[in-house]
């Protein structure tokens, strides 16, 4: 029988990036394909410390139904870290917590978004945003990246042309390109929509990670109630449990909770209780240190071996920290194209194109340093740089 | 400032509901109106044995990212459950982890729905439902409830004048009556809706908590690939970690994927995989026994405490399972009226109006006993009838 489904539906690509994932969970592929941190760094003895005192010490409420906005501890543990970190003045009823900042971005979605509002993204953007927010049939404007962030003349003139109903960007060591906006584009976008009526996502999954450089003030620091910030611990912590949260000033905040509460009722409270007991245990900056070391050393491993074997005129991003790096081939030649060489070689990346809502990427390609050891990322490289050089014959 | 929220935020009640649980959280409140499982019935011991299993022996893995539909060992688990349970033919890729079957409305909504689609949900009917798919804007039909299920002539009715796209039920001791459809009336709507475009989604928390009587079939049963179940390890292991699940034909499961994934990603794995752990290890099906002898002891302690004290005139349903009853002023009172008079005497209960989508229960009010022990029942109903017996003078 054939179902007739929802509109919202109908564009959705159900295969292209399933079908690629799909592909490099075959053991023999060496795969920069995914964006998993790498388990080796996982805090599974101290987790299952905290998840012992939990069971022991309040079983019975951590796994009864709980409260739509999250577990109060880790709310306030949240909104403390950022009033340290970032300076900025956010309470515990500031924060919801998500199911990774992932469905943030479908809550934000689903309360402000009518059919055909204007909805800024990066290009290349964060393909589970681009997922999510299409579902709600909005039109986008995909503003190009240039080395230090969103180009800030397209942005003025999207901004000038359409009433922008909602702005979304990963600011620092973006996915998939591991750009980090410069501070001066920090406060030419905050300048651009500051006081109007577009809403500014600031999805922030990566920003503990910084290897190199200094760390640079939110956009949300230079914006007032039309900032929303999202974070997650999955970078830091682990990603299993899904545990993120969205920051959000009390007019949205009352929506969405509106909203999760008809999503879900509230997320794993299990969990929740578990990470905070963690979080109360355990020094997270130590532990974000040593992530921070090693994704260092893979970042640096990945770089230095492509600039060793890759074709001089395939570029690439210098990120300062995250998890991806972006590389670009020359003019004429499809990332797509060497995808499928690639893979006969039992080497995997994301090809371009899934990032743009409008076309585009065809030659750049994302790679993933945080899931492959120093071993594997010399050895994938050399074979994806034959690969290239194969194809440029 | 003022933000312009999406169309589908209009018309949903933010404070009324979320307002009457808040007030029953006080600790001297004697509440009936969460649908909270009883706690002390929670396998804490083997649930925290399970994850110290799981941390041992698969810690990175489980706090990996993971698959969209979900850990596959519990997908068979669930599968070979409604093979044996119901004799269905059920695989494990017809199931999808959700975060409870909260999740499963959304996401089955949400593929489904455009503006002004036409729904048919009991009336009254499931408040979770009501809030998940007004959403996505449809048009309800709202169909009233007899002793013995939905009323038929009603259902036929609107199903010859409106192309139905969804019918939402809980057929067996459905939330908020308690109420369970007949084996006729489970025929009866197959028959109707059978062979035409309209989803049939059979919502089925509450099935395994049977009480007396002989079980069922599900209507999915006498239906095909219209059919979709949902179902939930909330009411038989524990709410907290959210883990329900929808079963549904291939068509329809690859659109509710690609929703799945934009809305989280995935449901919490780790939770995925200390339950399926603690399935292993413990026979399910003996700890469902003593939920259900507990149960049924705290719903014949309200039936006969309700015997005993209410006015003759005040009706009450008889529920064969599940946790709530459905109580029925006389004539020209207000159960809101006595929500107000009842919290004064600090006990609580959802008013009647809160299930309809389209006005009516003025007089009726829902009564949970799965959440307090008998002496809390029987002190809780003697003031309730003395609030009642206040308000007929």
């Amino acid at each position: 029988m054939k179902f007739s489904f929802a509109d919202r539906m109908n564009g959705v690509d159900e295969s292209f990036i399933r079908e690629i994932l799909k592909v490099t969970e075959k053991p023999e592929i060496i795969s920069f394909a995914g964006g998993l941190p790498n388990p080796g760094l996982f805090p599974v003895r101290e987790i299952s410390e905290a998840a012992q005192k939990v069971f022991t010490q309040k079983g019975e409420s951590a796994l009864q139904y709980a409260t739509t906005e999250g577990y109060l501890p880790l709310r306030e543990y949240i909104a403390a870290r950022y009033r340290e970190k970032q300076g900025l003045e956010i309470q515990a009823d500031d924060i919801l917590i998500t199911n990774g900042s992932q469905q943030g971005i479908d809550l934000v979605a689903k309360v402000l978004l009518n059919k055909g509002d204007h909805v800024v993204i990066e290009r290349p953007g964060y393909l589970g945003a681009i997922q999510a927010i299409s579902l709600y049939e909005p039109e986008f404007h995909g503003i190009s990246m240039d080395e230090d962030g969103i180009d800030i003349d397209k942005l003025a003139a999207v901004f000038k042309h359409h009433p922008l109903k909602l702005f979304y960007a990963v600011p620092t060591f973006q996915n998939p390109s591991g750009i980090t906006y410069s501070r001066e584009k920090r406060e030419r976008v905050a300048e651009i929509l500051k006081n109007s009526p577009t809403i500014i996502l600031e999805d922030n999954p990566y920003g503990d990670l910084r290897f190199t450089g200094a760390d640079l003030p939110l956009i949300k620091s230079r914006v007032q109630e039309q900032g929303i910030l999202m974070g997650s611990f999955s970078k830091i912590t682990v990603p299993g449990t899904r545990l993120g949260w969205i920051c959000a000033a009390k007019e949205i905040m009352d929506k969405l909770k509106v909203a999760k509460q008809a999503a879900d009722l509230h997320s794993n409270f299990l969990s929740q209780v578990i990470i905070h007991q963690y979080l109360e245990d355990n020094d997270l900056d130590e532990h974000i240190g040593k992530i921070k070391t090693k994704y260092h050393q893979q970042c640096q491993c990945m770089l230095s071996t492509i600039q060793q074997y890759f074709p001089q005129d395939v570029q690439c991003t210098q990120p300062e920290g995250g998890m991806f790096l972006w590389a670009t081939l020359p003019e004429g030649m499809s990332s797509l194209e060497l995808f499928e060489k690639a893979i006969l070689e039992n080497v995997a990346f994301v090809p371009g194109g899934a990032f743009y809502v409008d076309g585009g990427g065809e030659r750049s390609f994302r790679l993933n340093f945080s899931n492959s050891n120093e071993e594997k990322i010399e050895t994938g490289i050399k074979k994806l740089s034959e690969a290239i050089k194969k194809m440029m014959l």
